[in-house]
């Protein structure tokens, strides 16, 4: 006499998703147990839609619904500039700046032994590919922690040797915020990186 | 060139759910966008067999499989004794306890002037009717906070004069907590039904 199948069914699933806990996952199943059925239809169909029609550019790994996506198919984008990012999600950051016209390469991931990621599990081999093809320069803007750190010089060693420019993203003290809240770390990189005004 | 327009609709949709924000719902829908096609539909597929197979118990409005549910047509549960719920997952807290062996009627939510909840809209008519046909006990165990408290006060008018016996859960410091750390009110409801030992 517990919960109905289906419904304890629907909390194991949701419990897969991330961040989502076992009561998380319950509060959400009750939740649409109560939502009108077109609401429930409507995600479902989000879901599904999501799977059939979105896929990956066969050129830079970003999401897209037409390959190749629309940043390695536009004219207005400079192809001898490639952003490689960790993830389809970062393309997002770079382009909220409005200032970046070249083209993206998404690595699908960052190196870290611990988690079993190694080289071979990332878009490293097609990144060296398009670059051999003439790229002037490839900006590293893998995440700026241990795993994408280590991603970043490991690529930087790969590509100086095919003559392109390698750059890093900056690291330092975020615009807004309060240096009485920079950890030692961050600061250390603020300073390192200091620029003449 | 921002996201593919299903994962927008995706991230939107999400966005329905209780406690899932803008960035929750985009970081939901990029993992599944990654994960593997038969977890997504594993997900689909239980989110369709919640609506279209748990119904509500037609005595007590508990969800349900089959109609009426299984407390309701259980040989071995006390059928004179029913136990008042606001919502259908607050029967799993009372049967943890293993100790309660009445039925149960959940009245869909609890009286809040505030978000325009009135007795109307609560399984409040089926419940006089099912003590109308005879019940020795009615457990008011509606939430221990404002709706919850002026719902029991609402029901027990409503009640008392049916003579039933109608009784309230004990509100009280938490087993297992510390004195430091409960509330005046608490700590009034504590004090205010202490028990000789």
């Amino acid at each position: 006499m517990s919960l109905p199948d289906p419904l304890l069914r629907l909390i194991e699933e949701l419990q897969h998703l991330p961040g989502i806990g076992p009561k998380g996952a319950q509060r959400l199943a009750f939740h649409i147990l109560k939502t009108p059925r077109e609401q429930t239809d409507a995600l479902v169909g989000a879901l599904r839609d999501v799977k059939e029609r979105v896929t990956y550019c066969s050129i830079c790994n970003n999401i897209t619904e037409v390959d190749p996506c629309a940043y390695c198919s536009s004219d207005a984008r400079d192809p001898k500039v490639i952003c490689v990012v960790e993830e389809p999600q970062n393309v997002a950051s770079v382009e909220k700046t409005r200032e970046f016209k070249g083209v993206y390469h998404v690595l699908m991931g960052a190196l870290s032994p611990l988690q079993g990621v190694g080289p071979d599990d990332l878009k490293i081999e097609s990144l060296l590919a398009r670059v051999d093809q003439g790229v002037a320069e490839v900006i590293l803007a893998t995440n700026p922690n241990v795993e994408g750190e280590a991603t970043a010089i490991y690529l930087a060693r790969l590509l100086k040797p095919l003559g392109v420019k390698v750059t890093r993203i900056a690291m330092g003290v975020p615009v807004g915020s309060d240096l009485e809240y920079a950890d030692e770390v961050t600061m250390h990189k603020a300073l390192e990186g200091r620029r003449e005004v």
